[in-house]
């Protein structure tokens, strides 16, 4: 219901504006001993901290999280975790200008109907700043899966440049975030070229969940491809869904599609088989270019960023479904 | 959190197998005063229901509901209001070899990892027969949306046969619920030599909603986009979802995108601009091919019977959201 | 949310008017393979049903239940668990002069206000016949509870007559629901001459729970004593609740109450403690009196009739958080 | 669900433990444009902060707010609120030896039982501090409810001390929150006197809402009185809820009742009337008695801090519901 939380069991409520005091997460039913501190929360930040590289936008966060509650002796205690992240480098002066002139393609124009008064510094809820709390949450969130299971994302299609292979040991040593060595060369060239146009691409993220626990998800409206979908299309920048075979099941026969079980994505009936899960989400281009563009800071890119804050989502469904799971199976 | 209710405010819940005694539908938040008639249902139901041409499994619904609860003397009375539907073509004789041999591509398998204990009777509650209570609640909450708002689905695209005209008079003349009457028909050719064949195929769909209410939708988590992502991939037989430009985005450069509003699917910072709503699904063949669609009764093409699944599962998002928005918005 | 639901993890929603067509319940959240017949219900149906003694309205129903789904030979499928009861003896002749004359205090003006058109006959859903939903529920929440755990409920008081020993045996024998012999007799010769009187009573209502599972109920806002409050006041007669010394803390030291864990019913920092739960209900006298009373079939005390009610409310509320404290609990 | 959260579209998430970084609650469903600043909290931090008289605790807590977030240029944006409140006389030392030895009639040992680890100081997340939050939550629900609307806690009881006389402009002027100047002073002596002999009392709280908005609460699950009772019974000290004439109903006779319409307590069939609306709260004498109090500092009397947080909790449980109606209720 409140539109700032999300999951059910494992919940979280996000707050903070993009130049706001702070952006913040509390996460409610985690169980209690599990270890925590707040240096677990530093390499997932870190790899979503825009800046690192000429792919992405070059304005600076530090990120340096604040543990207010939840967690004594080094261990959660089952009550609520609250972590914050302070906005430093929050210059507002950069966006006077946005008060006025809703930006095309942005949600300025959209909140000033629905909300009539608005933070227009930096997008303020709409901005992608608000994502670090969803990733601080999935950092919590892998903790309650099974050590095996293993989200990796990476970039499929930069534009037009399109990843032919799956090497996953490729995925951080590029700054797209690509596990095809080759086709990342390509796209970054791709993306410094269009730096320097001042235009953007988007891009198509796939998450692959290895080794999931099965049985996750229940018939009806909480197959677990819904709820996935759901927390994929949260993110600002995702325009588009599919796990499995995807948009190619359209194109299908039935004799095709059952030949080969990667079609079926790792779920069946809406319920996780153990096999991998699969899901791609399509991003769509920074709507800041041109003039605007070059006036400030933007982004050439967000695919790399996004790669973080969809894992941590997919996380988070996992493990709140883990404990529904264990809520509602029959002890046998 | 249980997992057979769906939305917030307009609330459903759905229950039934297959092929027990009834599927049914409780349907609570609807206010008082509505005109509301067990006619009222009658349309959308046999837009759904199978056997109407060679298109679609020859199984037989005849579907009369059963208004038990919530209206009195034609009006709602704040009530919640439920419907049944009897199930009557039940042959579970057909059935009997199933409960050993789960199919492939069905939720089988994972049902019977899951609960241990399953109905095996055509798929239980993971048949498609479940979705007949949807379609009663995408009635209702179409009365709660604004009378210019239209909802239409097409079929966009039935295995390689794709649509390239939209005239919407076309759509209920042609089994396959296309727009375009040139691709109805070699649609229909091609589904007619799948059945033949005793194979199946999928499609994409369309979902059109024109001058729906703006500012439905909330920044984070509850952003339209996501809400109605949720709701379309709860559909057992959809594989992806995406609006406006949606995977195409994944390959436009920011200059582009936002040079053309139509890419922005209605829908800006997750909230409705009032302009068109547009989203796609696609939709996976079914699973009962070769000798089990011979044996039995099968479904060469469900792409046309999902489309009124889908248009009530938008309604009902629209429906909720516009009931949450009349709850947040500041009185002005 | 939806207002006709109760629970989160166990959920139940209910539906149906007095004079409607019938009465019913959804029930999710059960796991699969637990035993559940049609003739289970029977029993706690029985206890609740009026017209069995002098002390209650001649109102005859016969509740026959019909289970419509979630149950697959003879055990639970997972799936929602939906029955319902035929209204039979729904004589709205008799309530036709209540369409515009609403009742002192029934919630006949006040629905008028809030729903501007609603269901005379009987008091539609405000009726003590929508308790027949949560009776069946009860019967399936307490399959979810350990064998050892009772739910035990007795009238205490029944307006002067307060009960003063507790013989368990005792309760089922007598038609006020009295675990006191001696009581039991002054309370009924009460109740009949309120009956000649056209008059009503109000009384108190004790549950016990003995044997519950311990850890149930989280801090702050799950607290088990706040659920169980929300559990009974949401029954139309309830007028209070209090748990283990309840009210007479008030009038106690501290060196008192903690010198007798009866004090504390059952409950410390709002979880159970695996010690018997005692609580109590207020309940207030029958609205139907004098002429109104003379003319129809009035309740002179509805205690006797609330008591299974109120038992399947707590039942409600235990299985709900014993579902909740396994999917929570740190596997150890 | 989240054990953590209250309320439906007016939803409060809260965390912090007694001795940890800071207390804090998100608010989400406020809608956009409402005058808010840091001031406003302060008054009713003040009154519900201890050590202001004899008659509670000495530790101070000097609760300086922090408005993280959902504020802009002085007025509500409609985005989620955020507020924390650090910690600072949190003097760990002194509950050292509280690590091994649960105190009676506290949590200490369900929380031991539940979590296997927990934050022993102070009572962690069980500490009476943790109601700061919903004091910050209170003033900001009270925004949303009409001006005219006006919340009045005040003690009707203190141990054997009764208050006879509704004087509103006495309960600020004396430390119980009295309204009854004459048993102000007597309950005053009672408490200092307990205090010297390390002991505590409990009392009655009475809440009053004057002009609450009528047609608030619905029928069945979500009734007004239960929603109230659930929210006063989450509050720590409470033991006992009713409304209206409460536990004097049990021993009145139907025409009694209906004689007066304050026994109504402002609501008939779970809905609010538009009349005063009544309720009462029975609370516990603070557990910390004897040598245990003679070390630390300890509580002679909780009620007169229990009643800022009483109407807090009253305050959103009315602004829930009035969104709630808002949302629900038929366009007329």
């Amino acid at each position: 219901m409140a539109s700032n939380s999300f999951g059910e069991l494992l919940r979280i409520t996000t707050f903070g504006e993009s130049h706001g005091a702070a952006l913040g997460v509390v996460i409610d039913g985690v169980p209690a001993g599990i270890a925590l501190a707040v240096e677990d929360f530093l390499p997932e930040l870190a790899r979503r901290r825009p800046g690192q590289s000429g792919v992405t936008t070059a304005r600076r966060e530090s990120d340096a999280p604040t543990l207010l509650a939840g967690v004594f002796e080094g261990r959660t205690t089952g009550s609520p975790i609250a972590v914050t992240v302070a906005n430093e480098d929050a210059r507002s002066g950069d966006y006077a200008a946005l008060k006025d002139a809703p930006r095309a393609g942005h949600a300025d124009a959209a909140y000033q109907s629905k909300y009539g008064h608005r933070d227009h510094r930096g997008g303020g809820r709409s901005s992608g700043r608000e994502t670090v709390a969803r990733v601080l949450a999935g950092v919590v969130a892998r903790k309650l899966l099974p050590a095996e299971t293993r989200i990796v994302g990476h970039a499929t299609r930069i534009g037009p440049i399109v990843a032919r292979r799956f090497e996953p040991a490729t995925i951080e040593t590029n700054p797209l975030r690509c596990a095809d060595p080759e086709a990342a060369v390509a796209m970054e060239a791709y993306v410094r070229q269009l730096r320097e146009q001042h235009d953007s691409t988007g891009g198509v993220v796939e998450i692959r969940v290895e080794a999931p626990p099965k049985d996750l998800g229940d018939p009806t409206f909480a197959k677990l491809k819904s709820k996935l979908a759901e927390a994929v299309l949260s993110v600002g920048a995702v325009t588009g869904f599919s796990y499995g075979a995807g948009f190619r099941t359209a194109e299908m026969r039935g004799s095709e599609y059952v030949a080969e079980t990667a079609n079926f994505g790792g779920m069946l009936g809406g319920i996780s088989t153990g096999a991998t899960i699969r899901l791609e989400a399509s991003i769509k281009p920074a709507s800041t270019v041109g003039a605007a563009a070059a006036a400030g800071r933007h982004d050439p890119c967000v695919v790399p960023r996004v790669i973080p804050v969809l894992e941590a989502m997919v996380a988070l469904v996992l493990a709140d479904r883990l404990l529904m799971q264990r809520a509602l199976s029959t002890p046998r």
